[in-house]
């Protein structure tokens, strides 16, 4: 909730919200928003933990039930065609660089896919937003923003103070990888250059790993996996497929199936 | 010289040779070859060290006092428009990857710079010939062969049975660095492809390392060191520049100012 203020407090539009700590208070809240909505625990959720969707007045109990004893946030559900992220990146003289757009695709609250370079005219508009942002928060490092699209309008979903799963393609696919330009903040180096390379595809790996031959067959494809041990919703490694045409790489993003 | 005859077997060109174990038989040899040529240790030679040039009748005997006691061979001198290296990889089931040619530059006998991928017709050329070696040798792994080229004709130099200094650009520049390759080979992994990304050149830090601040402010250039005492005339690491335009990205190499 903290976050979604700051974005409004730099006039960046966000989703409807409503602090909520009492069902009363939930019931009055899913009444303004009307249906659907989105209940959240305001800390630690993350790749769709801590959060329910709310269909219709049956579902308000049961979701209270669920998440209530916390601090929560009801917000109305944004509309959108696509979903982006823009991964910055400040040093302790103020300096700023950013990335491309990368292009996301969710599923069940979590980072299924991304693409990257974005090249969009909105690069410029976030780009602007992260970098008030990062100035007013005196910021030293990467700092990455998830924003929706809805009629050509950014939408800010939610924040990370940190590298980003949606950046992952950068260690392969660009000049200088998020966690180098990470490094490169606070150690009081000089960034490096955040051009992108060709086009580039990143699949999380949830739940399982793919196999790895198969993976490694793919021309331009680098298999990373994280050692975690197989869970369902567990993100456990990505793939990333690197290549110079845009159509090629995602034809030869079909041949990772898991 | 077991590299040289081996090279000659599969009809790849080389410098004139002959092998040398006295005085008597240098002195003979040198009249057979004119000046200049180059007396050099058969073994453990790298970098220029175990070699001496032979511009005239009375290097003869300071030569062979430097480097008699050993098994030693004299070598005419191969005038070449300029060099290049192919660095190949074979695995165990005989499958083989080649990447692009590599220019080089020596100075004193050591790699001074090189330039990836050299776009040119003898790529086929030197592929056909180290396909031949590797083969006879059944071979695994990363194998590097440097070619002279005169009158566009390739003379074998030498070869190592492993990753080479050349091929340090791949790190960057390429889908798959020439070390991965190598470990994809051993451990009977499928080979990943040697695809080169735009244009890139590779300096070696001969002594010391250039300043690190101003290595890290060229866009797109990968600072490497190896940790190494400087030392004059030891590679102590080396830096890549990688960019889509092979003009621009020779601009940027006149900032590595050493």
């Amino acid at each position: 909730m903290q976050e979604k203020q700051l974005f409004r407090q730099f006039n960046i539009q966000t989703a409807e919200f409503f602090p909520i700590e009492t069902q009363e208070e939930l019931t009055q809240a899913v009444q303004s928003l009307g249906f659907p909505c989105i209940l959240k625990t305001r800390f630690y959720g993350y790749d769709g933990k801590g959060q329910v969707i709310i269909n219709c007045a049956q579902d308000i109990a049961h979701a209270f039930k669920q998440l209530g004893g916390r601090a929560l946030i009801l917000e109305s559900f944004v509309p959108f065609e696509y979903e982006v992220s823009l991964i910055a990146a400040r040093n302790l003289q103020g300096q700023m660089v950013f990335y491309p757009l990368t292009r996301n695709e969710h599923q069940n609250g979590i980072l299924r896919s991304s693409q990257a370079p974005f090249k969009n005219p909105l690069q410029t508009r976030a780009q602007t937003a992260v970098a008030t942002l990062l100035e007013h928060l005196n910021y030293i490092g990467v700092f990455s923003v998830e924003f929706f699209v809805h009629n050509n309008i950014l939408i800010a979903n939610e924040c990370a103070p940190r590298v980003h799963n949606s950046g992952h393609w950068t260690i392969e696919g660009n000049d200088t990888s998020q966690f180098e330009q990470q490094l490169r903040a606070v150690c009081n180096l000089p960034f490096g250059s955040t051009r992108a390379h060709g086009f580039n595809y990143m699949y999380n790996c949830i739940g399982q790993m793919p196999d790895r031959n198969k993976i490694l067959s793919i021309p331009g494809a680098h298999y990373h996996t994280y050692n975690k041990t197989p869970r369902e919703g567990r993100k456990v490694g990505h793939v990333t497929i690197c290549g110079e045409d845009k159509g090629e790489v995602l034809k030869l993003a079909k041949l990772i199936d898991v």
